[in-house]
């Protein structure tokens, strides 16, 4: 019979995980604060490599935590970024939005002739002054996106620009580090990111501390 | 005014990723439906080299696909691997259950002594036999999962082994190698791993090709 030895405590893996994180990873050139959302985007990707390519543009996390306790609604690009927020760090009860399969959605993309994923963000415009947008998924809604702020689009408090992938991705965040339109933002430099890492970065916004 | 050029249409942008990835990733020493789903993986964390880090035991791929074409549930530990598993693509309308925020998961919990993930695995055994079992954020509920296979639990069809992180992530895929109890299992050695790379594994299974 194999005895399987592991610790079974959710608290004290945390805890063991991000101290290993702290000590194996380059943070010298974060902020306190800055640290704390990239130890937690470390954790949720399993490479202490990635803080390399993090970047914060100055005042994101003191941008960001304001707006979520303002009430700010986070807008979310895909189910799995939205689905990954846990709603007890929230500090007001913040809504969270993806309106990937609103109904409305596949004809707006059509309309636009872009993806859905940027269609949908056409739904959040009523809302998006002082809002929280993360976009961990897709580079189209990312440049979707810089493109309605170029346009006058109003201003989230914050964006999160975390797109994964192999074709967009890359040249997306490097679009947004360049011109934000006066939007503080977060990104991963490259090809990584993701929901899981989008979806980190916004639950240590949402509560000071790891 | 800042011109954005990049591919919009959704399924122009996936082939060309995927092209992209066979052109980078070692892909040589998988099989062609093993390596379908190694590119759907490496697509959704933005690294070739996670290909070296992917193992699928013997018959892994023709097990999962028999078992949900025959209609097999799916059982997650986290909801955003549930969330990232596309509906439309399964071939019989397959259940993608989740029973970490179940009401009698708690309580399993304190009575196993275990983390919540680890109990959630309790509610799923009367249907377990011939499952497809997806573990993509918890090594305490790959663990738990193996000691219960280990005292006679009825045996999953297959088991996708790929939570990521620092602490127990690493130990538990390796044991799940060293002994499944007779099941088929892909895992991704090492810290990486996560809830897209295994809603991708998934999907790429749900239905054969890319």
């Amino acid at each position: 019979m194999t005895d399987y030895d592991y610790i079974k405590d959710g608290n004290a893996i945390y805890e063991k995980s991000f101290a290993i994180i702290r000590a194996e990873a380059e943070l010298g050139r974060f902020s306190e604060d800055e640290a704390d959302v990239a130890v937690r985007m470390i954790h949720a990707c399993g490479l202490v490599e990635a803080a390399e390519h993090i970047v914060f543009s100055p005042g994101f996390v003191a941008a960001g935590r304001a707006a979520l306790k303002a009430g700010a609604p986070i807008f979310c690009d895909a189910e799995m970024v939205a689905r990954g927020v846990t709603a007890a760090r929230l500090p007001a009860k913040n809504e969270v939005i993806c309106t990937l399969r609103d109904p409305r959605t596949p004809e707006l993309a059509a309309e636009i002739g872009n993806s859905r994923s940027a269609a949908a963000i056409r739904l959040w415009l009523e809302r998006l002054a002082g809002s929280v947008v993360a976009i961990g998924n897709a580079p189209t809604a990312l440049f979707y996106l810089l493109e309605l702020l170029r346009d006058g689009a109003p201003k989230p408090a914050v964006i999160l620009g975390m797109p994964v992938g192999f074709v967009g991705a890359m040249e997306s965040k490097q679009a947004l580090a360049e011109n934000s339109y006066g939007v503080p933002f977060a990104i991963v430099r490259g090809r990584m990111g993701g929901s899981a890492m989008t979806a980190a970065a916004l639950n240590s916004l949402a509560r000071a501390g790891l």
